[in-house]
């Protein structure tokens, strides 16, 4: 089932993923000087324990594709499901420990505590999320709380484990990890962009993706906290609890009349702003490789 | 939904289970000279990380009620017990990794690949599971291999945790880990009687609870390895996927008549008799305070 998950059982329509987090945990690692040996057990936990994520969320959201594949749930059953997902997280902690053969003990330990901090901070995350949907509305603080665990947790880890192993010492990766977390941000508010106005040849998903599942995205969340007007009604009755399917390009209408993707990339800005700011504060020098990848790996998703 | 789960919100309710593993730990960690501040964190540890296997089995076999309450999934739904299942895990790491304060790092990290092993063991042991549940049957090999997953690793590593906890060289801890492993065997083979022979006023289930579910249980699976009979034939016919709700007594009648209970109780004794061999040959001399305790919390159990 792992290997299906991975798309390992037919090689040649294997799908990688952008492989973001790792791409991360890499990067920083040589940029603190690190080799990529130093961080290569670390990048394939970081990965996995994404992806063990990805299998319990695709069974919590109802989710029947990923990657135009069928989710393993829907193929093999939730239980297997499940146990697939745990299986995945025990198998990410054991491939950080193999660190061991290159980093000192109490440096593994310490990534070790930042990897299962990490997990902790997306299941709060993932509650937070699964607890909305029943709502009729989530304020923007409920939205930054919920993202900075579901997304900001494992970019802040990716970060901070890369200049772990890459040498740093703790306050400097815990720098990092601040940096990490700004990137997380400004990653998921693009990424909820594309759920809303990225094209179906593009995202892999049908255009509106996002309204037509209810998510609560930036958008969505920004527009509702606008003072009173017809077209916040228009959004308001389209994710009112027990309502029909939302009619999405009438919501789309609305959300571009309220200013709602102008704000939503103001907002991403200014958390690569926030980047900046972290990164000069710290003198972390290699962050424009970072923050370049992160804008490459947006265009080629946009 | 965790303090739920434990019954911490109503403290007067609350049922502490019987804490097997961590006492098991326990009891090692002394038995090698440890103290118990040395091995308290790895007990809290172990007890959290059986108790997300119970939280995610819950939803994989569809249990509605544990310890006479309503299971969190049913309570809360699918999507908020999956979660609740992964953050009780990150905890269990976590919790363990708090040994940092009394033990050295190589040690933790020792102690945390024991826990994570045994975490991935579990998982293959509850895929096999869920895997047996559509089959007209299952050999003996397999189920033994399934129970060595589900509560053998467990119980392997409670043992070998505590040997670690209390200053054993490696060769002594893995040597714990093999005695811990026949005392799980014993342990499962003497909880799949009380599955199906246990009176309802002991067990908290009704008697004959596990047929009624069709659990591939040692007695039933030993019944199944005996040549053709009519007994047998009522057991293959109750096990059939498919058929309708099991006769328990006359399944237990069938049990009985084929000698499944009195075979039980033999592999019950041959494990613990391998169980003596272990700590024979490795001179694990506390091994006595470890079994009476088991024998004691199955009294308590039976």
């Amino acid at each position: 089932m792992i290997r299906y998950h991975f798309g390992y059982d037919q090689p040649d329509r294997a799908r990688a993923g952008k492989r973001l987090r790792p791409q991360l945990l890499l990067r920083t690692a040589l940029a603190e000087g690190g080799a990529v040996d130093c961080a290569l057990d670390a990048a394939v936990a970081i990965e996995i324990l994404h992806n063990y994520s990805l299998v319990h969320d695709d069974i919590e959201d109802g989710d029947e594709l990923r990657h135009g594949r069928t989710t393993i749930w829907k193929k093999f059953g939730v239980p297997h499901g499940i146990n697939a997902g745990d299986a995945l997280c025990a198998i990410s902690y054991l491939t950080l420990l193999h660190e061991e053969a290159v980093v000192p003990p109490n440096r593994v330990v310490e990534m070790l505590h930042v990897l299962h901090e990490a997990n902790l901070r997306m299941c709060e995350g993932q509650g937070l999320d699964i607890g909305f949907e029943t709502r009729p509305d989530v304020a923007m603080s409920q939205y930054l709380e919920m993202i900075a665990g579901k997304t900001g947790a494992l970019f802040a880890a990716s970060c901070q484990l890369g200049a772990l192993a890459g040498g740093a010492a703790l306050e400097r990766a815990a720098a990092y990890a601040a940096l990490g977390r700004a990137y997380g941000l400004a990653f998921q508010i693009r990424d909820d962009v594309l759920g809303t106005w990225g094209a179906t040849d593009v995202t892999g998903k049908p255009s509106g993706a996002d309204i037509l599942r209810r998510k609560w995205s930036f958008p969505i969340v920004w527009a509702l906290g606008t003072g009173p007007s017809r077209d916040r009604d228009v959004i308001v009755r389209a994710y009112a609890p027990g309502a029909t399917a939302p009619d999405v390009p009438l919501v789309i209408a609305a959300l571009e009349r309220l200013g709602a993707r102008n704000a939503a990339d103001a907002a991403h800005d200014r958390a690569l702003d926030d980047a900046d700011t972290i990164a000069r504060a710290s003198n972390l020098d290699e962050r424009r490789t970072i923050r370049d990848f992160l804008a490459e790996g947006a265009r080629r998703v946009a």
